[in-house]
C-alpha cells in the first residue's frame, strides 16, 4: 500500500478568518494556483468522484490533492493508488471544518511552484465547512441522490456559498424519491448562479462534463 | 397544514457543558422523562424513521418530539401531520449542534409532567453533535446504507458515544457496495456495547424490533 504524508493540523490562532482567507486567495492567484474546496455530507461519494475527475484531468494540468479527515488516511491512500496524483492527508484532530490558516498548513506541504490546481476534500459536513472561508478560489459541493432533494432548504448556507453543485449517485434515482428538477429549483433559490452538474461517479456518467467545467475555470 | 411551535434557540452561556448535561440528566430522571438524542448525517432518513417508530409506540407511551434544524419547520410539521404526536421545532440559528443548555430551552416548551419519552432529532451532522452531551438519557444514531460501511472509521466519536446504531435504507443494499457484517465490525471497534438494528424506514422492515428496543429502555 502506498504511504502518504499525514499532516496534523493545528487550531488556528487568527481571529479574523475572512481577512486571512482573502490574503490566502490573493497569494494563490499570484502563484497561479487554483484551489478548489470540495464539500459534502459524509458518504456522498467525494473520494470516488474525485478519482474520476483526476483520471480525466491529470495529463492536462498539474494537480495535487489534500484530504481532510478527522482521523485515518484511507482517502489519501485511495486517491494516490487510483490516480498516482500527489495526495496528502490532513488530520483535523476532531475539528469539524478547515479555515484559511488550517488550509495554509496543508498547502505548505505541497510544491506549489509545480502545481496548477489543488483540490481540498473538506471534512464531510454540510454545516460548519460552509461557515469558514478556506481561501479557496472556488467552492464546490456534492449532494448525493439518497440524501434527498430537499437539502438546499435545510442546509441553506452550504448551497449559498458554492459555485458548483455536483449531484452524485444519479444511477440510483429509480430507487429513491428524488426529483432533480425540484432539487435544481431549491439550489437556485439559495444561489441563482450555481452551476449544477448531475453525475454518477460509479458509472462515470457526467464526469466528462464536470472535468471540462473544472478545466475551464483555470486561468 | 398544521402549525408547529418554533423555538429560536439562543447560544449557551454555560462554560461547563458536561456538568450542565449531567444535571439535566438527573433532573429528567427525577421527572421520569427519558430523553433520546437521535443523530445522523443529513439525508439518512431520521424523520421518516422517527415517524415509523412514533406510529408504533404512541399508544403505549406519552411521547413528544423536538426537531432541531438550522432553518425551516418542514420536519416538525411532517411529524405532527403523520403521527399526531406533539412536536416542536428548534431553530439553532446556524449552529451545528445542540448542547445541554440548548436542549433545555427546547424542553422548557414541552409539558414534561405528561411526557414519558422525548425524542430529540439533532442537527444532521456526524461531527459536532457527537462532541456535545445534550443531557440525553440515551444517544442513538442512524447510518444509512448509501453513506457506506466505512463511516465508523471516519467519524469515530459519533459511533463511540451512541448506545444504539440504526442502519437505515436496508432496502437499497443491492444497489450499493455495503457490507453489513463489515459495518457491524467497524461499529463494535468504536463501541463494543452498541446495539445495532438494521431497518428500512421506507418498507417498515425492522421497525417493530426498533420500537420494542426503545420501549424496553424506558423505566
Amino acid at each position: 500500500m502506498d504511504e502518504v504524508k499525514i499532516i496534523e493540523i493545528k487550531k488556528s490562532v487568527f481571529a479574523d478568518n475572512e481577512k486571512d482567507a482573502d490574503s490566502l486567495r490573493t497569494e494563490l492567484k499570484e502563484k497561479k494556483v487554483f484551489l478548489l474546496n470540495l464539500m459534502s455530507s459524509p458518504g456522498s461519494g467525494k473520494t470516488t468522484t474525485l478519482i474520476q475527475i483526476l483520471n480525466r484531468i491529470k495529463n492536462k494540468v498539474r494537480v495535487a490533492v489534500m484530504e481532510a479527515d478527522i482521523d485515518g488516511d484511507v482517502d489519501a491512500v485511495k486517491i494516490k493508488e487510483a490516480t498516482g496524483v500527489p495526495s496528502i492527508q490532513l488530520h483535523t484532530g476532531g475539528m469539524c471544518h478547515l479555515d484559511a490558516e488550517m488550509t495554509r498548513q496543508g498547502l505548505d506541504n505541497l510544491n506549489l511552484e509545480e502545481t496548477d490546481l489543488v483540490i481540498l476534500e473538506n471534512v464531510g459536513n454540510l454545516v460548519c465547512p460552509a461557515e469558514f472561508d478556506t481561501g479557496a478560489t472556488c467552492n464546490a459541493m456534492i449532494l448525493s441522490v439518497p440524501e434527498g432533494d430537499d437539502k438546499p432548504l435545510k442546509y441553506p448556507l452550504m448551497f449559498t456559498v458554492c459555485d458548483l453543485v455536483i449531484i452524485n449517485k444519479m444511477d440510483v434515482v429509480p430507487y429513491f424519491d428524488f426529483d432533480i428538477e425540484r432539487c435544481k429549483k431549491y439550489i437556485h433559490l439559495r444561489n441563482p448562479n450555481a452551476t449544477i452538474i448531475p453525475v454518477s461517479a460509479k458509472t462515470g456518467d457526467g464526469i466528462d462534463k464536470l472535468a471540462e467545467w473544472l478545466l475551464k475555470q483555470l486561468p
